[in-house]
């Protein structure tokens, strides 16, 4: 259903998905254009990001934030530019970034929780990504709970990933040998060659954990962990006494609807975190850091784009109608950059 | 094989272990009663305290210690008698606080790691306990990692043992509430009435998980880890968003032999770290944390104890001989109190 020029399109969780979403999770509606009341403005949708947690977020079950309501308009972050406005600091033409979810058109009655990013952002889809949450994700995660030290050995999974290709960019910039892992050739001589990685193991291609370890000489003494699974479990062994692992994500198990059967790998994670004293934390980014935190990461990554030293690639998908389809390909992999969808 | 004048007993490491150590796991031997040379001394052993993490020494595997070799004396801290001494500082009558390991005597060429207690301590044993290696880990993990606040809800498991007892009656101090787990009604009744507990469910009981999430009406707050496995398991789902999780042990993982067939939990526990936030933290007393900690550990507990606050239960073996015995009845939950093995 392309968008006709009087039609809000919205996509709305339809019903609670069992494993991966299918063509029953999500509906696309129609409805009027929203007008903006006193006190309200009228945004229209130019990039929505697309991010592994919406997974979490068709569940039930209350995880970091509450589950989207079924028949409700899917969550998300997104880039608009404001239509018509009511409300004082925001002008027609303003980019803003909000949370207008999955959807064309959407009032806000407030500016709590937007951000306005001006006439002319030079790369307004960016604030989804590198200069927003998937680059403050890696950057406080990394730095406040890994605690990169010059000389360390940091593993990252989902490499090429908007998160995974941040949290090593920037471990290489404090002096670590850093080692990613991503699914494809093509994903891992990207990381290598334009991210400047030492090493990328494709998860994909044969004995991985024999590689793994073949590319970790010294071990591991920070694992950023975006996928749980077998990445996890290859790494274990190669932690080093006194590892860090910032828990980001565990994409792998995301479409999980009970435990898998098999080996109970509880006593290795346990064990290992004994034996070598490792620290595993998890975080929400914009719960779990100070506000000081924010500002360091403007700051730095501001200055580490104008000079260069971080590279950043996007996918972007034509078409809020074919957002189902791109979230199924992130989901397993299947994305190639931060992915977002131009929606107008 | 009772001591007699002229003999040194000691017990080796005869074979690994699969699983729990049995008859030829050990071997008890006889020797000459080695002579102090010069700059030498020579300890009887008074007190062997027997531990959790002997198992892993037994292991070939590199834990966080090297393992006992096959043939060597099985590790241990004991309290000893100076019998003979070359050795400045040292006095024939002085209790030492050393790690002879499992015999009747030892020679020891220099005093360092040897902590010299004097010639009339009040409670010679208690170096092995309160005052020494279980009483520091209880403190130190509780407090630098659990970081406790009044009004948390704490849960202990092997509760009415020498880490888990300390752990939990510190953390009354600090104004938490705190739930017990032990094996059995005795043990329990004990927990509650004598050390204060707020509560102790027996995990020998039926619906175990469902009585701890009875006990833990606000969730948890912190889970001191000692035991891994159906513990563990239960309170996954109780831990509360910022939950700490200091990791001291997993002792009924202990005697396994290779993962566990049946569910991987590795997701529910990855997934509930990156939910809730937690963090969960390995450390090995005596080197992760600084040696302030340490004093601020004697100066507190010596309070505690001379004003009544901290409740300690020793369960005392006679004989060398009977160590091997009680060392399974510690791994499988039928010891009761901080074990100790009086030699002479």
């Amino acid at each position: 259903m392309p968008q006709t020029s009087n039609s809000n399109r919205r996509i709305v969780l339809a019903e609670r998905p069992k494993g991966l979403p299918d063509e029953n999770t999500l509906r696309l509606e129609e409805t009027e254009i929203p007008q903006a009341g006193a006190g309200e403005m009228l945004l229209r949708t130019i990039y929505l990001s697309l991010d592994p947690y919406m997974r979490g977020r068709m569940n039930e079950a209350k995880s970091y934030a509450e589950p989207v309501k079924i028949g409700e308009v899917m969550t998300a972050q997104v880039v608009a530019k404001v239509v018509s406005s009511n409300l004082d600091g925001y002008e027609p033409g303003d980019y803003v970034l909000s949370g207008s979810g999955w959807q064309d058109y959407a009032i806000f009655s407030d500016g709590t929780e937007i951000i306005n990013l001006g006439t002319e952002p030079q790369h307004p889809s960016w604030a989804l990504g590198i200069m927003g949450m998937p680059g403050y994700t890696a950057y406080a995660g990394l730095l406040q709970i890994g605690e990169p030290k010059p000389g360390e050995t940091v593993v990252v999974a989902a490499a090429s990933g908007p998160v995974g290709a941040t949290v090593g960019q920037i471990a290489k910039i404090k002096g670590c040998r850093v080692v990613g892992i991503a699914g494809g050739a093509d994903k891992c001589t990207h990381v290598v060659n334009n991210l400047g990685f030492d090493a990328c193991i494709d998860h994909k291609s044969g004995d991985f954990a024999g590689q793994l370890k073949a590319a970790c000489p010294d071990g591991i003494d920070i694992y950023f962990e975006n996928v749980g699974g077998k990445v996890l479990y290859a790494v274990l062994p190669l932690l080093n006494a006194y590892a860090r692992m910032p828990v980001c994500g565990v994409v792998s198990w995301y479409n999980l609807s009970g435990l898998p059967e098999g080996m109970d790998f509880g006593p290795a994670i346990m064990g290992t975190i004994l034996r070598m004293k490792v620290k595993v934390q998890g975080f929400i980014i914009f719960d779990s850091f100070p506000r000081s935190t924010y500002k360091d990461f403007v700051r730095d990554m501001s200055k580490w784009l104008a000079e260069g030293k971080i590279q950043y690639k996007e996918q972007v998908i034509e078409g809020l109608e074919n957002a189902p389809a791109a979230l199924n390909d992130l989901l397993v992999g299947n994305s190639f950059g931060k992915m977002v969808v131009k929606v107008a």
